[in-house]
């Protein structure tokens, strides 16, 4: 391996640790010499890559938005809306439980508003109008009532797959994420189709716990 | 105003000022001089009620839950387990808008699962199973088809509730959340009622928004 990729492989062991670190203690009470324990390099190393506790606590941010864009992309164009709604919601708990970049980002974005007050709110919007827009699609599609209010509907979606999350969090530390995002969508799925699509349900249900 | 009565009136000053600090920056970056500008007492008075900033945070915790069980204890006995559920919701979101010792201690026992290990997941589940006992009953009263998982649906209930809370903070510092609430409940309880009790949904929406 040539000393750059290691150099690459080291930040990148950095990054993940800090994301573990900051998402179990919060920014203020996170120590530098906690992240170094868990990524298991020197200070100088650590200090070689990153600043300060705020540039290395920046960098997850950023990371954390570029997987969220890596998200909302990962639906092919042509995927109906409400399909889109699900498999966005399964892609993201998927990150939140694999990816401990993911659950720090999450954590500064929400309580350090702060050290970042640029990143405190955006996030919920994006999600809210990444929801709205495609269920906007699922009434072209002819899934959803055209006579419902999309963007409350949207920001409803958005604030319980939130709820979901972190109560998940705090009983579970995400381990049971996935299953009750399948649980949220059983109960308010039937009830966004309109009569004559809900047998499509089961379907989409399945898209959040696969038949192994 | 007897010396006595005065002091009761500085803590009582605190511990609100306490709260609206803590549930803006979080327990580790507060520092006790916000929360001695916050409250316009001297340190030295905040050091006479309270022994260090932990003290205090736990005094603010202390209060929370004391006003979580008041509001379980608000619905009287004979009301009907769904009509419960949704009185129980209004009471607490009134809370959170109106009472910033009850915003300081949801943060705190979110937040800083270090330092108050002893609260960290505890109201979850408190409430979590206060939303299934209610549920229970609503069965009981034919509201809720008997068939349904009454475990899975309390949870996503209280699940839902604390996302909208969570996002109306970060979008609207809880400026909407009487009204979010109320969208909550207008996507989700029609569905909660059998058919033939889908009549009294506007009489329990009612309850979240009462006409003027």
């Amino acid at each position: 391996m040539t000393k750059q990729a290691r150099s690459l492989l080291t930040r990148e062991s950095i990054l993940r640790s800090a994301g573990a670190v900051f998402s179990e203690n919060g920014y203020s009470a996170t120590m530098l010499s906690d992240i170094v324990a868990a990524a298991g390099v020197t200070q100088g190393s650590l200090y070689f890559h990153f600043a300060s506790k705020h540039a290395l606590a920046s960098e997850v941010i950023v990371r954390q938005h570029a997987s969220a864009i890596e998200v909302m992309e990962s639906v092919p164009p042509g995927t109906p809306g409400l399909e889109a709604v699900v498999r966005l919601s399964v892609a993201i708990a998927r990150q939140i439980v694999s990816d401990p970049i993911v659950r720090g980002g999450m954590r500064l974005s929400t309580d350090s508003s702060r050290e970042f007050p640029e990143v405190s709110s955006k996030p919920y919007q994006d999600w809210i109008d990444a929801c709205e827009h495609q269920l906007l699609r699922a009434v072209e599609d002819g899934d959803v009532a055209a006579d419902r209010d999309i963007r409350t509907l949207g920001r409803f979606v958005m604030s319980s797959f939130t709820g979901v999350q972190v109560v998940s969090q705090a009983l579970d530390n995400w381990n049971d994420l996935i299953p009750r995002v399948a649980d949220m969508w059983e109960i308010i799925l039937p009830e966004m189709l309109v009569p004559s699509r809900r047998s499509q349900a089961p379907a989409l249900l399945a898209l959040v716990t696969p038949a192994d």
